[in-house]
């Protein structure tokens, strides 16, 4: 039978077990049913350890040179495999290239006695929008499996690379597996015809939300201290609620979004951003850092030349240490929260979340302003309405 | 009569009626058959010269005490009176709140012994998108005659001040008239049901352009020499070609867009950007760097937070002084230019234009690229269709 007289559901299941089958004979579980200890089932006291660091720690024990990169590496891949295993959260496995990558980073520190970048060995997943060399972009389309976007002309198909992507790897860091998303994006849970549901590891009655739902699951398993999302209405800060880790969206334009596949091409009314995902909240500050540090407007004429303002964090940081506190009342931020827009408001447990952030950032000596509906975006709106 | 009962013409020919009534008996002219010389029956000699320096001359003169702000701010209203006569470039005109702006510029001038700021004195024309207290935003649009934006609530109404106009009072700049549009803008004529239309002072047989046209007819006859417009897909740069002035559309989000009337608030998949026309290239320098040392962005969250840098004129500067010419083979940029979309290509004038363009820029040591169409924006679309 060819190829192409087979059904979207046999094709989706081939690429679902070939996916599969890079999770070495080893590391494969031997119940998936729900539980928190699967990890002991493969990972050595070793491993547990490495992967229970945040990204700072391992980006600075390998530094210190007390772990190579492909033990991180490897230590991580397992465990991306038992996450996998449990959750569906990858899309695609690539751990040969990454303990090839890792030995190669393992060669050079051992010859410059430094590291080659600020993620040196650090293992980043990637929610499966971004372009690896030799590696399907699918986005969870299954007339995208075996190409990047659909393209499936030998010459043309996997030689594309994101700018991010460019950037992490010059950065030092190992790229090992991309992850799952909604088919289509846009939406606040992750499902889509290749690989099923992400379900939440807290609680597989619950979803991990979307659409960087996989990264949001893998690094709740530890599969992942460190992943690279996108986001418009939510998609990096859902997953990341959802699952108990910390993201960040930055105004879009401020990191590159080149050559990073998409469902509307073209849509900047609400312009998707590049975010990033984190088991700790210093490990965001490490990669917002190092890729501004790229200066990746030079590569990418959309990106606004702003660099990592280092003053202000630096700033913040000696008056911490001045006072033993994280008060800041001599320079205090003025924020505004909108309650209701007059039409809906949260539900009540929403509310008072939002009322707690508002207490602290008090606390912490900033300053909170109630905005109405009638301020900046919507005030010409309203001239007319009036 | 009452006034709701009244034709749309009869409405529109009263207002133009009382701007022109603004113009004192003594600067009306004695016919309006286009004639190059018209200024020479309304303005005496000092008033000439006045009137024929560029924003940069005339800042310094006034800070120099060798004008006051009076005798510029008259001269300029004289000589935009007369171009208006000719021209129909106005919607508005302040003559008297001009003059009274610039007697307090000059007492603050003998107090004090220093301008109050880089545009003390100077006079700035605005396109009739830019809202003034106390003064009518109609965009051409007869529905908003003796309002802003259509709004006639007499407390609600004429009290708006956009933010680049409380920046340039800041600034020290005096603000005298406001200068015409094509009705519903995005044209590159100026037609609208109050004024009619504004032609090309060089030749009343062709168009001024637009949308910023009034503001380039204005300037090509002297009446100001710093305008500000708006550009989304040549409104400063069409009018600026058709009347041998100079202007800049910074890149969008550079310059605070905030309380500034337009015909689709929302749309921001082709953003407008607040621009500037003026009859001198250093004139634009000035402004921009002007409003750019106010940090609109603490103002306007929209704007993104780039101070002027003034590290890469200086370097450019002082190169250009050393070698005396304006050679930069040592920091040369790269530049794009796209000939054709593969669809269509510019007539054979414009494209000689262009290349003339693409020579001085080799001449002066930078490199030029012949870019396709498959860079950059389109690279995705692409992706779909090849």
């Amino acid at each position: 039978m060819r190829l192409n007289q087979r059904s979207w559901g046999e094709l989706a299941a081939d690429k679902r077990a070939a996916t599969l089958a890079k999770v070495p004979e080893a590391w494969r579980l031997r119940t998936t049913q729900h539980h928190s200890t699967f990890h002991l089932q493969i990972l050595d006291q070793d491993e547990i350890a490495i992967t229970s660091q945040n990204t700072t720690q391992t980006a600075s024990t390998i530094e210190a040179g007390h772990l190579t990169a492909v033990q991180v590496t490897t230590a991580f891949c397992k465990r991306a495999a038992i996450a996998h295993q449990i959750n569906n959260c990858l899309h695609e496995i690539f751990f040969d290239q990454a303990v090839e990558r890792a030995k190669q980073l393992d060669a050079y520190f051992a010859q410059h006695k430094k590291p080659c970048g600020p993620l040196h060995g650090v293992p980043v997943s990637l929610k499966d929008q971004f372009h690896v060399k030799d590696i399907d972009t699918t986005m969870g389309y299954v007339g995208w499996i075996g190409s990047n976007l659909g393209i499936k002309h030998p010459e043309q198909s996997h030689s594309v690379e994101s700018q991010i992507t460019t950037e992490l790897l010059g950065l030092g860091a190992v790229l090992y597996c991309k992850t799952s998303l909604p088919q289509t994006l846009l939406f606040g849970e992750t499902k889509n015809n290749i690989i099923g549901e992400t379900l939440n590891p807290h609680n597989q009655n619950l979803s991990c939300g979307g659409s960087s739902g996989g990264e949001g699951a893998l690094q709740a398993l530890g599969g992942s201290t460190l992943g690279v999302g996108t986001d418009i209405g939510g998609s990096v800060r859902i997953p990341a609620a959802f699952n108990g880790i910390f993201s960040i969206k930055p105004t879009p334009e401020r990191v590159s979004y080149r050559e990073v596949a998409n469902t509307n091409p073209g849509q900047n009314t609400y312009r998707s951003t590049v975010g990033f995902l984190n088991t700790s909240l210093d490990g965001l500050e490490l990669i917002l850092r190092s890729i501004l540090s790229t200066e990746p407007w030079l590569r990418d004429p959309a990106v606004v030349p702003i660099p990592f303002r280092n003053q202000i964090v630096d700033d913040f940081l000696s008056r911490a240490e001045r006072d033993g506190t994280a008060k800041t009342t001599d320079k205090p931020l003025k924020l505004g929260i909108l309650w209701t827009d007059g039409q809906v408001r949260p539900h009540p447990p929403v509310t008072r979340g939002l009322q707690m952030v508002v207490d602290a950032v008090k606390e912490a000596g900033h300053k909170v302003l109630r905005l109405s509906c009638s301020v900046y975006s919507l005030d010409v709106a309203l001239h007319y309405i009036r």
